[in-house]
């Protein structure tokens, strides 16, 4: 339980949503701000106005996926007020007080190391990544669905990547019955690739290996589907690209050859916002339970 | 090789493209109406106005997805002319011309009938109505992603039917990673639903069994989710019915419950009409061969 734990959460979307119910179920101390435009009742959770006072005596601060912009604007959709950390708010964060968010933008990460305070991005850990993979897949599987006229079955799909999402949406293509090549980089990932049934082959060979494609899905943040790439494709090709802004695939020349390219960052809060909040709040409230435990023992 | 067949194709949609593709590919003489509207060429397929005489010496009189309506109407989704076939079209045909369509209306059986011309529903075939029921499970899974807030994975979902269809959702639903119950009624159905890994039940305990579902798939042409069964449901289950209209959902009941439920007909022509022509395309192509083999053969 988080009996007595004083959590501060600024804006968000409706991922926060599920985060303030199991913080409430687990007794924690909830304050939110810039929820004023939501219709729906918040679990005991209590509304506040933007103020400094608020930071005062707070053990968690939760800011949404993405923390907050290059200005120190939080993300709110359930509200049209603006809600702007700033250094003076953070200058009354006690010392022991953890700042939660998705990814931290620079903006973000030095307010936190100017007043030394620890900052936790949840999307960087393992756990919380793979659990988000899912929702990935399916979105892009839904994608696929909605831009080719073939079925995802039978279809020679490929996925570029091999780490948390990638593994993921290979299987997903997997389970509909595609055939899956997997450009992968380390050995390890070409044998255990090779194991589960798919089509593995080294990133080096990707020209080689895209004459016949229908479908590819890429997980890689670096420039990989190249022009070069793009003009071997068959003009019936889509690339749905997965990885951050601003994806691994030259789109302007895609776009120029007339090849179908889809850009789609951040798809778990789109296609499964409920599930995309529990895995936040589930991986959270551990972590600040584990704080707390922490702090009462002293260490 | 089909050299010297001659085959009429009127109206119909994308899919037909493909049948058009195929039965050139074999050097079958096919003739077509409908078309005037497209753009690409139809590989060696010629056009013509609908005439009579047209209909002299055809071997194969090809006619869409849903042949024609009550009044003889044929469905043309290139064409804004009318294609009409009446009596005297269907009388000028010769005697061992064979009709196929996907589903035959009493209208087009009647015709038929009347002149003593065999005529053959693709759609009622097993083959393809199990090859049809993978863009319709595809198909299915799209609108599950788009009209949920939470992942397929993990879902407690229900398929209705263990026929060629629902085999088909359930395997689909199983390989993202869902829960899945199947409603049968027959023991057979029962024991290879169980030997997969689903969890099986008989359809006379539904009730029993929607206490905690999120998405239900109905493949039964029968009214089977009735009012009873929507009130209870929780409110977030949604429900998709495959089954040909009217489909086996009281839709009227779910509005007024505020129970999403989608009527889902002829998912295979709108998710994969490629895939979904292919279908039809190997599958006529084989039966004018085989056809045309037993003419020959003098049987």
């Amino acid at each position: 339980m988080l009996t007595g734990v004083q959590v501060l959460l600024l804006g968000g979307d409706a991922r926060q949503l599920e985060v303030i119910r199991k913080l409430c179920e687990l007794d924690a101390t909830v304050t939110v701000c810039g929820f004023d435009g939501l219709h729906s009742s918040l679990d005991g959770a209590m509304h506040a106005e933007f103020d400094e006072s608020l930071f005062e005596s707070v053990d968690a601060l939760l800011l949404p996926a993405v923390g907050t912009d290059d200005q120190g604007l939080i993300h709110t959709v359930f509200s049209d007020r603006e809600l702007k950390l700033t250094e003076k708010h953070v200058a009354v964060l006690p010392p022991h007080c953890t700042i939660y968010t998705g990814m931290a933008k620079p903006y973000l990460r030095q307010l936190c190391e100017g007043r030394n305070l620890k900052l936790v991005e949840l999307f960087d850990r393992d756990d919380v990544a793979i659990y988000n993979s899912i929702p990935t897949a399916e979105g892009a599987l839904m994608i696929a669905i909605q831009n080719t006229d073939i079925t995802i079955h039978g279809s020679e799909s490929m996925v570029l990547g091999f780490g948390r999402t990638g593994f993921t949406m290979a299987r997903a293509l997997q389970g509909l019955g595609a055939k899956v090549k997997v450009g992968v980089r380390r050995s390890e990932h070409f044998a255990r690739a090779s194991e589960m049934g798919f089509e593995p082959f080294y990133i080096s060979a990707l020209l080689q290996n895209t004459g016949n494609i229908d479908l590819i899905f890429n997980t890689i943040p670096t420039m990989i589907v190249t022009a070069q790439i793009i003009a071997n494709l068959p003009s019936r090709a889509v690339v749905i690209d997965l990885a951050s802004r601003p994806g691994g695939t030259d789109f302007r020349f895609a776009e120029k050859r007339g090849i179908k390219a889809i850009l789609a960052p951040g798809l778990p809060g789109i296609v499964a916002p409920k599930t995309a909040g529990r895995i936040i709040a589930e991986c959270l409230s551990q972590l600040i339970l584990d704080d707390t435990i922490k702090r009462g023992n002293g260490i």
